[in-house]
């Protein structure tokens, strides 16, 4: 009943894709097709399509013209051409793309058609350069600001990550290109990824974690990636519980489920634990030479002989290849597939708008911002104004036609300024062969700058992290929350010298920001990729108002956040095992709850406007299940400048039976309006979106009673709270 | 006018290509499509699309989503893959591909539905490896028996090349994938090929070197490559004799004019006559790491710069580039193209079945062969019994998922026999790193050989070349007419051993034979790639009846060849230019006219069955210019087993106002016959076919008179000879 439900969904989804709008009738002949051709193939090469046969392909059928899969990463740009069987680029010259920004920076835009937009461009340009599975988009929760990759994902709230990542995915998707949602799941920090056990609750699992798989999937993903921990005792790449009982099971994906690269672990759960295609797997020390590398893998040699002796049945490989070939109708194999393009206008324009759209104004004072540009003299301090940030953090490193480094951006952007630049601390002789000079000692480095700003009109400081290992990167989690290479002491030394100073993060993560009440601005300026300079140029200048809002917490400290909270059981666990000890309470459901004020909170994203939330309303009192609750108000922007606002509406429970969060994002609207006109906005929220996850029955359940509604432009600036009541009754 | 017709017969043609059938409206919207692309383009995008970006690609417009070109060696089967800027192999594991004998055996089967199974498999093996140009046939004509690349032709003959090149060109262009005819023109030799002046008559280029070109032309080829030699003192890249005039010109050539690999050798001549892609140029020494590297081509930066300049006109770069354009709408943009496919047991069974046909029986005393299976002791001597004739030889070289050796094929087919095997001779350390243990001196390898052959019932030696340098290999040409490594003396040894000995010549190239009286048996078995060894056994064991024709004359001694006959500047020239001196006396048109008898003529080849050739007539005994003779006949297998027989009908004019050959091949037929059945056959030539051209008028003219036609079944073995009249006047 619930899988014929699923594919109902799944058919209406697949309409709306655009090119790809096949009758249920033509799925039904690609079905049969399928079985034919499974019925042609040997053992041999159905074994062989579950498994790499290079870093970044899995084989076809060479004899009957079943093409190969050739996947890349990744979510942000498709990744340089890598050679065949190591990891050293190819050195190919038709690779160069558009870097968009990093997931973070598009969930901070909280706007879906932007998303879309960004799936359409990155879609196309895999399709151009003839991929068939997009590694991406990532959306694993953020749990931790020390977590290396989260600026791959999109935020610390379930809800905003389950929206903003449908429209993403049909983007990709109608080019012919499977989007690859990942890491499925609880890859929630780099330290010890390979082999750490993850414990937790259900209620932790089903209303944190797993929604924006979830939504994925009801969205219509075509593959999923595995993570590399372990949940329950057991790898995510073949674990009983989440992809047989829970991805394959409940949700009825039908898609192909794949490994993170060396993410699978044994042979007889890779065959019945739903694993499709296996990756990356390391070979024990095999050399290319050797020719049955690839034959080692899990689900290669061994997978055959257990196939071949009986111990598992052929349906079990069966049914990985028909999901296999449905991906292929879906992407190599469909009909009137579009060709895709590379670096055009419109790609470089999404890459700017999800940039100025995503960048969130974090502190304003005295209306630092924004500069006009006129005769001035502009000092620009830090060394992340001119580091090229598509390079370095792993999988997701670019080969860029260009970037815009925000020096670049402000050197263009403000002719009349004398813009001097200088870098004011560095990283350290780079992993990447630039090697810095001796004499740039921090103390030269940091008199350079006091030079720079004394005199200066205004100080630009560019710092954060940088991507290499420990500083957003793959493989490593960061080991401090605090600004690394001496950036809290510089920010204050050069503030003491010329207090007319703002900072911009340059970050994928929270830091620790003790320094803000001694700058006028905070910025989070993300990794914006190719078109960064001149977004970052476009707020600084005010040629956009900043709209973006941040998609997670920014605590004062790192003990303030949950999960560091319970200690180190709880991250980074024991080398071992880990407990997610604070369940569901993670990012603002904590601070909310347990009123541990944060430096800057989820939601919080300042602007150049002012606007004002007036007559905001429930349609209703009461509800019963089936209801959806319609908040309606009006958003006037009562400033001087156009712009863009997000309202967002929350709901908690206060009396309840079980641990609950005191809100709950549940819906947001992002509004763009001219200076001194409003709009009226209509939020609706399906009643079964309050349910929460019943550990006692496994099932989701609603709890009848008392919830209130809070509007407003911030998980810290509510301007309504609205109590209604709720009855499990159908009126 | 002349365009008009060409155009006529290009479209009637296309219809026959299965999924690719343009209606002319069609093609029509295809030609506005591409003029509104044009009109898109920036004049650095169409430049960038007029050279290589790599070694095998050139440039697409990847704003615009117009693909790449993605070009392929060779002939005979999918090169490789090479790394992006050098010429090392990729190391890709997914590119082991069927080998397809070489041409000259393609040529020898005189079987044209054998060489449309052929381009159909080898163009499923290129479209499955993602190829839009696959860099062949080649149809230079086989003037001199030293020439390197001889093997990758097919034949002396121009009637012959221009029928068996476009069944092969219809083939794989079925897959939507560009056939590429190769080296227009007169690329005749590999020594000195890079800068030699070829200085030939007006009649010789028409008549010998040009036809198989215009045939594949009016066939409908899609794509043309230069020769790196000059012709009348301009290079073939930007001839505008050869290129402006004739091909694209007179012949109407549609397609795209390529070089062969570094064969530009200037930008003004490029633009303007004809040269489309650049591909392979040095690049001065500047390495990969040099960011402009293809930027040096004659087609690219300097090309831009007389566009820029005005000194010429932007309607030269939109032809090249609508040229490819085009390309692309009949290759990658194609609709609906097929999926391709590698290894398929049917791409196996058309190189099995070719080489089968194409293996000449030269010399059979005693019905030594066929051997039929018994107790008994068959020595089998050579290096070539066991060597991968895959490897070497230059651009055609492969990487095969298997190839049978004929020792293998041998060993697999005589099961009840026992079989030795030892080298004999050794070519030897090779150039793949393969070295011959230095104990293995020549007399001790000699003795070896002797051991062997003594009480043998059977000997089979297997000599011939190899492919390594000097031995048919491109980039160099034989130096001796006769077997290398002491094959000569070695196989005279070892008949006076043990008389009962067989020799099989693996060769792309006549061989001097003056052994072949020691021996009882000569057969020529070609390099006949993947399937090799088992089409050998197939021979040898009488499982298959051989049936193949010599494509080109056996001279008993170099010098009896036309091109040697007239010294150094008629082969190999003074470094700077070289003179065809033999005029259209080539081959067996030297060997006839000038009464030189060769070893094997052209068209020879034995059978295990006897054929006998009746009733030989033609259907009038005068004609005029519009008419077709008829010739019929009845071919009967008198033997006892089943076989194929090449009936060849050859026409000639004795008395003439120019220079005449003998005969010239004007028809053939292939026939299969059970035992002791007959057939009734039919061969048409028309009388326009017997035109010669006249230099004085640039044109082709009929010759009023008395004509004589051969029918035989080869060219030293005619069965009748009829004298006919031909008249000017229409009747």
């Amino acid at each position: 009943m619930k899988k014929r439900t699923f594919k109902a969904t799944i058919f209406s989804m697949l309409l709306m894709f655009g090119y790809l709008s096949p009758s249920i009738a033509q799925t039904t002949k690609t079905e049969q097709k399928i079985d034919e051709i499974i019925a042609q193939l040997t053992l041999e090469e159905k074994v062989a399509m579950c498994h790499a046969q290079s870093k970044f392909t899995s084989a076809g059928v060479p004899r009957l013209g079943i093409p190969e899969i050739w996947m890349s990463d990744g979510p942000h740009g498709v990744r340089a051409e890598i050679n065949w069987d190591n990891w050293g680029y190819a050195g190919w010259t038709n690779d160069s793309i558009t870097a968009f920004p990093a997931l973070t920076c598009l969930a901070a835009t909280f706007n879906e058609d932007l998303s879309k937009e960004y799936g359409v461009a990155v879609g196309e340009e895999a399709r151009y350069r003839k991929k068939d599975i997009l590694l991406g988009p990532g959306v694993n929760i953020y749990r931790t600001p020390l977590n290396g990759r989260n600026f791959e994902y999109m935020g610390e709230d379930p809800y905003l990550a389950s929206q903003m990542v449908v429209p993403y995915i049909h983007g990709v998707q109608s080019n012919g290109v499977a989007a690859c949602v990942k890491h499925f799941v609880a890859n929630n920090q780099e330290k010890w990824r390979g082999h750490i056990n993850v414990e937790l609750s259900d209620r932790a699992l089903h209303e944190i974690y797993l929604p924006a798989f979830k939504s994925a999937v009801d969205g219509g993903v075509w593959s999923m990636m595995s993570a590399y921990n372990q949940i329950r005792g057991q790898y995510c790449s073949h674990n009983e519980y989440l992809v047989n009982d829970i991805l394959k099971g409940d949700w009825g994906f039908d898609g192909v489920y794949l490994t993170d690269w060396g993410a699978a672990h044994n042979t007889k759960q890779s065959a019945l634990y739903g694993l499709d295609i296996e990756m990356g797997t390391g070979t024990n020390g095999l050399t290319y030479s050797e020719k049955n590398h690839y034959e080692n893998y899990y689900l290669a040699g061994p997978f055959k002989e257990i196939l071949n002796s009986g111990e598992v049945s052929e349906d079990v490989v069966n049914d990985k290849v028909r999901r296999i070939l449905r991906l292929m109708y879906r992407t190599s194999l469909a009909e009137n597939k579009p060709l895709g393009s590379i670096n055009t206008e419109d790609h470089h324009d999404v890459a700017r708008r999800v940039a100025q759209e995503g960048i969130v104004l974090l502190q304003n004072e005295g209306n630092f911002f924004p500069i006009s540009d006129k005769k001035m003299k502009i000092a620009v301090i830090g060394e992340n104004a001119t580091r090229m940030m598509t390079i370095g953090g792993g999988s997701s490193e670019l080969k860029v036609e260009y970037e815009i480094s925000p020096l670049q951006g402000i050197q263009e952007r403000f002719k009349n300024a004398e813009v001097v630049y200088t870098m004011g601390y560095a990283s350290g002789p780079s992993q990447y062969g630039q090697v810095i000079p001796s004499t740039l000692d921090a103390d030269s480095l940091k008199n350079e700058a006091l030079k720079a700003v004394k005199g200066a009109d205004v100080v630009l400081f560019f710092g954060g992290l940088n991507k290499s290992h420990h500083q957003d990167c793959e493989d490593g989690d960061r080991l401090t929350y605090d600004l690394p290479f001496g950036q809290p002491e510089l920010i204050e030394t050069l503030a003491a010298t010329n207090s007319n100073i703002g900072v911009v993060l340059i970050s994928g993560n929270a830091v620790a920001t003790p320094w803000s009440d001694k700058v006028k601005t905070v910025m989070q300026g993300w990794y914006l990729g190719t078109e960064t300079g001149h977004a970052v140029a476009d707020i600084i200048s005010g040629d956009v108002t900043p709209s973006g809002k941040l998609p997670f917490t920014f605590p004062k400290k790192l003990e303030d956040n949950a999960a560091h909270h319970y200690g180190e059981m709880s991250y980074p666990g024991d080398n071992v095992n880990e407990e997610y000890k604070e369940g569901i309470l993670v990012g603002y459901r904590w601070h909310d709850t347990k009123k541990i004020t944060p430096a800057f909170a989820f939601g919080h994203g300042l602007s150049y406007t002012e606007f004002k939330l007036e007559n905001i309303a429930s349609d209703k009192k009461s509800y019963d299940v089936n209801d959806t609750i319609e908040v309606t108000c009006s958003l006037n922007n009562i400033g001087d400048v156009d712009g863009a606002e997000v309202v967002q509406v929350y709901v908690g429970k206060h009396k309840s039976i079980v641990e609950r969060a005191t809100k709950e994002l549940k819906a947001y609207q992002k509004v763009s309006l001219k200076k001194l006109s409003s709009e009226k906005l209509n939020l609706s929220i399906p009643i079964s979106s309050l349910r929460y996850y019943n550990e006692n029955k496994s099932d989701w359940e609603l709890e009848e009673g008392e919830y209130y509604i809070y509007v407003g432009n911030a998980s810290d600036n509510i301007s309504k709270k609205i109590k209604v009541s709720i009855t499990s009754k159908v009126n």
